[in-house]
């Protein structure tokens, strides 16, 4: 094998596949990165079996300056791989293996050579049919997997809720993710039903990482879902993961279709507020802050209290505040995640009792997302 | 006490002192920091026992948007407070200390009430007299700092040795360092000449954080020294270092005044290619990168290994080469510290022989700044 490729083009590759590589893998060859180069050009894997990630740099892309001189395959270290293609001196890097694996790699003088791997043992990715994938705008995509994986679980004792549920059929889209503590769900409508239904579980691990990749330039997504594994197309890159195996428990009964007090904020005033009072809390041993609303008063006051530092008290300025009056507590670390996943829209929060979860939701198009919190018992 | 005060000029100020309070002091106190409220201002003070830091917030400054109300002093708990403090909701912010030194401090709706600690229980600064102190440019002493202090030792096994050695005398200022593998030498003249000498060793570690404090705006700071402190004026903030006793061992005979070889370079282009050949030194258990000079063939070849990864070689491009033909092999970091040091300039390299050190000097006012290495024996 040997080639010539644009170090630019080369690192951004590099970057993209470097994401699925970890350090801590207990099979050596996946510290790894496999480089094959055909006739279409250069594809570049990375895998901690797990997550995998495939991304092709096109012979015909004249930005990839790619030349490829003889076809091959070879696994070379990643990280130290990585830094080498980075530092060296010129815009063109060149690479060649040798026998025994050995490669390469030369840009104007500066010459290495490292010991590489064969790449016939780098494990084979899944085999995933793309025939019936599903499109997704990739901004709403983004947004879906921000909102929901905040309330993953990342306890390993119930596996299946360190993963975010979804639910698709026609043209919606339901996500929704618990730790048991909180709840996230979002509900999107596709523009064109689709064919078929599907019901998985994807690792949130996998989401956040898969949504780190799509940039703002990125227009679309296509997902295709088998049996344990679904697969991302975006632009030139595969992100491959495996689904969680076992049945996501039913999260529908848990959301009250009632309230009995309504309060509704700016979130991001009410972040503020929570975020001082968790100041406080934070230096206390059981992380609690307080909400007493009196609706008679108008009045909504937070309280956070940490017996060795001090304790903070501040009255809030409710939109609107209607219904019973009610002295609830929660973690306010819950709160200050659920919040910042609303960005700059008001809310309502929508209490029933000092014991019961409490729900907040969008005032505008209020289907489309709940967060849900359970609060915490201090009497 | 009470006073109000503006929210930006009061977080600049606590993030001045905070620089010298440490979370891991044996002296439970020194976790807080000082405010005293009195005629002229507010005046911080942070202190780890080894650097002290004072600021004034003058009640004179309008950007300060001081008002005394009442005079006093007390100690709050630093992280916490200044946390507190940057994430009030309002510009202005109000403290006032009641009984049992509980302190409250207020800033629209949002009212904290901390646990202070009383001030006569804070350690006393320093008295120091600064009638003869030495006036210092700003970005002149920045750039003595950030030449030195790269070859003060971090091994407590020779105290002395962690710290920058100073001598000034009329117009001269000679700062040395060395861990005993490398040194640092740098001389520069004062515009006036000073009454007096000076002979002093201050840590390397407060020279780094006194670095930080003073920013591009800063044209002069202003040095005072006594038997075991140095005082270092910074517009309306003090920093105060304890000085390291003992002798500093004689430095200026390690410094050779002949040479059988001589390489000059661009700094920047040698940097880049050590640190090309020092990913490869990295992965080796003895980080060592080796050059070997041939003046017959005009060539300078850079080497680095690792038996597990593989080598790297590099011919390098020298602006000037002459003397004696030679193979040295050296410590890259030792290399890549001394290199950065000269920032853009031209140096040249001067080596006597295989196992003697070498020095690296900028090839425009050479005696001002000399960086030595001593060479690793690999036969």
């Amino acid at each position: 094998m040997k080639f010539s490729i644009g170090r630019t083009a080369f690192t951004r590759g590099l970057n993209t596949v470097s994401r699925a590589i970890s350090t801590k893998t207990t099979i050596p060859i996946l510290t790894g990165l496999k480089i094959v180069a055909g006739p279409d050009g250069l594809v570049l894997t990375g895998s901690d079996a797990d997550i995998s990630i495939e991304t092709t740099l096109k012979a015909d892309d004249p930005d990839n300056m790619l030349a490829i001189e003889s076809a091959g395959a070879i696994v070379l270290p990643a990280r130290f791989f990585t830094e080498i293609v980075k530092k060296l001196p010129k815009d063109t890097i060149t690479l060649e293996v040798g026998e025994n694996f050995q490669t390469m790699i030369t840009s104007g003088q500066s010459s290495f050579t490292i010991n590489g791997l064969d790449a016939n043992n780098y494990p084979h990715l899944p085999e995933i049919q793309t025939n019936d994938s599903i499109p997704l705008a990739a901004d709403l995509f983004k947004q879906i997997i921000s909102q929901t994986v905040v309330a993953v679980s990342n306890q390993e004792s119930r596996p299946i809720l360190t993963g975010v549920h979804f639910v698709i059929s026609e043209n919606h889209v339901m996500a929704v993710a618990t730790d048991s503590h909180r709840l996230s769900q979002r509900k999107v409508t596709l523009e064109k039903p689709i064919n078929g239904s599907y019901d998985f579980v994807i690792p949130g691990k996998s989401l956040t990482e898969l949504s780190k990749m799509i940039d703002d330039a990125q227009e679309e997504v296509s997902l295709s879902v088998t049996e344990n594994q679904a697969l991302f197309v975006i632009g030139n890159t595969l992100f491959y993961s495996r689904l969680l195996e076992g049945n996501y428990p039913d999260t529908t009964r848990l959301i009250p279709d009632s309230h009995d007090t309504r309060i509704s904020f700016e979130a991001p005033e009410l972040l503020a507020a929570i975020e001082r009072a968790s100041l406080l809390s934070h230096e206390s041993r059981n992380n609690v802050v307080k909400i007493t609303i009196d609706p008679d008063k108008k009045s909504v006051t937070i309280y956070g209290n940490s017996p060795d530092v001090g304790n903070v008290e501040e009255d809030l300025e409710p939109k609107t505040l209607e219904g019973n009056e009610l002295e609830i507590s929660f973690n306010p670390d819950y709160m200050k995640d659920a919040l910042r996943s609303f960005s700059q829209a008001t809310i309502n929060i929508d209490f029933t009792s000092a014991l019961r979860p409490f729900t907040l939701t969008p005032t505008e198009d209020s289907d489309s997302f709940v967060q849900l919190i359970t609060p915490i018992r201090t009497f």
